[in-house]
């Protein structure tokens, strides 16, 4: 029997309690042994909560407990989640986080602890929830020089554009509604200012290119600013509108990683990711190109990721999986205004002037125009044209 | 330096030769050290091949170097495949395959030897090509019971229904141009009477549920019988039609397997998978639903499967990875004629006569009806209509 403890009762812990115990028999003829729930830590009380006789308020008691070989981490947030974890570690227990922010912020580190203590430290479900993502970039895709990965990789966004070009409804509106079905949060700025998207993609980064990348390393772009006229340009172009996280290798072999707004040709499978789902896309100098699809968030498929990362944990209990990744090197990275990209451009200028500015473009709906090669942003920003927005296109 | 010997050099063994030595610096890093091809076995002579050197015609060389750790069965077919996956399992070298017929029929004996000698017997790109499928079902979403999984796991067949959906052409047409473009083979039996998707099925079931399928047991129906009424009744009733491998947990705690033409509501990510691309959706009572997309054919694609099997043997050598299950059991099955499922059914009855014989139905474009009510395949023939076909809703 291994034992496993949950660090925080909230959404994805108490669904890490429930997979654990809902799968207890079949986890234990998987894994080998049984996956027991010894500990259960938060601040609260749970009276009458089948799991109140798991749960304690003292840290140390986890920490030193040498019973304790597997820990759970779903605090959230980079101070006491990376501090417990960080101790975790060093008593050499191994760690399994849904925790985007701790992995983006504090990864390179905790897994240098990891790797000096011989455990695992894994984060399956801070990227993609319940979506199988990491592993298979790492592993499965190992064969690969990976060229870029780009992913739809938070539901609130996803639900309020699939609104916005399905009903050509306005954003303000979308996001009152997304507020009161409970899929965006009262304050979304983390969701629609693309600060979740950025940390996932700081993940997805180091993971294909191996060496850590910061969150303010990251231009980072919501969907505060997408109008109507998107709407109708997208329309137009046979396209959709969606919040991406891209990272990729250039040409000359550094690393550009941002978030922004692209538009999406149809004949993507990115294209048909909608509501609250996410999809994450890997191409690979092998494979080609590849996609992971399913749900980016929720109690169960959440926890189905961390109960998936404590079952690897347990197959490698000695054997550790090196997951590691260098420090982050601004030498290594590219901005995103240095890269050529194809770009749709929305401007009220004349379409001559336009045109002798920037070379051919398809004109689209409303103000757009869609550029026949691919320029960089600093390239375009020189042209000296009023432009409201300009945004890629995922090609 | 581990070496590897790669067993038949056709499309997917000089795809695993190329990626192998394309990638290799970048392997070596991953892996920790260097894959280094040794021999490649084949009949032929290629001279002028970068690989000519590597080139031998006995096989008992490779069985007898205990230099080989790693071997990649690239030859297919469940014979001369089977007599020398066999011997390399027995002779303590970790085995690669990319051969669904192989691995379909004689799995659970090879899965016994490998066991038992303590080495991986892996096989990822027998199912959906490059797309990593197997390891993420069998490893990523070990906390879950598996409920559901059906997939487009034929290219060609998926190419021609994607042709007949969106240019209303007949089936013998698309075939024609299949055939010209290199998608379909001279002899497309297997393809498009469904015997490629029935091997697949019996792994994804044998992954799934812990036993082994045998094709025998799975009934299959390929596209041939397919016509423009079909097309017609999937655009009324805003469905796609595509040839699934379905695998399903029953009420009653049994296995139901089946390969057939099915109708895909578009709101399901498997109606948006066209041309020759594969996709496998997975359903479990953790993470719901997740799916994985890509290239289910192609050298390189399928060799970056092969590849990532290597990589994962290379890391696992001596604490194997257990991917075991138990031999067939037909006691533990349920025919698809006696599994309640949405179907459309066809016929030229009228429409009062099929409702008394079968309930509610919403009458489809053609001489299509979509029942209200799951009936089974049994009871559907009990009602005495004349039927042109049958064919379930994947719902």
């Amino acid at each position: 029997m291994l034992n496993v403890a949950i660090l925080g009762f909230g959404t994805v812990g108490s669904g890490v309690a429930e997979v654990l115990t809902m799968n207890k028999e079949l986890l234990a003829k998987k894994v080998g042994q049984e996956l027991n729930v010894k500990y259960i830590l938060d601040t609260r009380e749970f009276p009458g909560n089948p799991f109140e006789s798991k749960i304690i308020h003292d840290f140390s008691v986890i920490e030193n407990d040498p019973e304790v070989q597997l820990v759970a981490e779903c605090i959230g947030g980079a101070t006491i989640a990376y501090e417990f974890v960080k101790k975790c570690l060093q008593a050499g227990k191994h760690v399994a986080t849904s925790n985007k922010e701790l992995v983006a912020v504090k990864g390179y580190e905790l897994l240098q602890i990891a790797k000096e203590k011989n455990v695992n430290f894994f984060f399956e479900a801070s990227v993609g929830g319940g979506i199988p993502v990491l592993r298979p970039l790492s592993f499965d895709l190992a064969g690969n020089e990976i060229t870029q990965v780009a992913g739809i990789m938070n539901g609130t966004t996803n639900y309020i554009l699939t609104k916005m070009l399905g009903e050509g409804a306005a954003f303000a509106d979308v996001l009152k509604d997304a507020q009161a079905k409970g899929y965006a949060e009262a304050n979304p700025a983390a969701d629609v200012e693309g600060l979740d998207a950025c940390r996932k993609t700081c993940i997805l980064s180091a993971l294909s290119f191996g060496f850590h990348v910061y969150p303010d390393m990251v231009p980072t772009e919501g969907i505060t600013k997408i109008t109507e006229e998107d709407v109708a340009i997208a329309a137009s172009a046979n396209m959709k509108i969606k919040l991406l996280g891209r990272t990729m290798l250039t040409a000359d072999g550094k690393v550009c990683a941002f978030v922004a707004p692209n538009f999406i040709p149809v004949s993507c499978p990115l294209a048909h990711v909608d509501d609250v789902f996410n999809a994450i896309l890997v191409r690979g100098n092998a494979v080609n190109e590849t996609m992971f699809y399913g749900p980016g968030a929720g109690k169960l498929p959440t926890a189905s990721a961390v109960v998936g990362d404590l079952a690897d944990a347990a197959w490698h209990l000695t054997a550790r999986r090196d997951l590691d990744w260098a420090d982050a090197d601004e030498s290594k990275m590219m901005n995103v205004r240095d890269l050529e990209l194809p770009y749709i451009v929305r401007t009220n200028e004349p379409a001559d002037k336009v045109m002798a500015a920037l070379g051919e473009a398809e004109k689209l709906a409303a103000d757009g125009y869609k550029l026949a090669k691919p320029m960089t942003l600093a390239q375009i920003e020189a042209s000296g044209l009023q432009l409201t927005a300009v945004r890629p296109v995922f090609a």
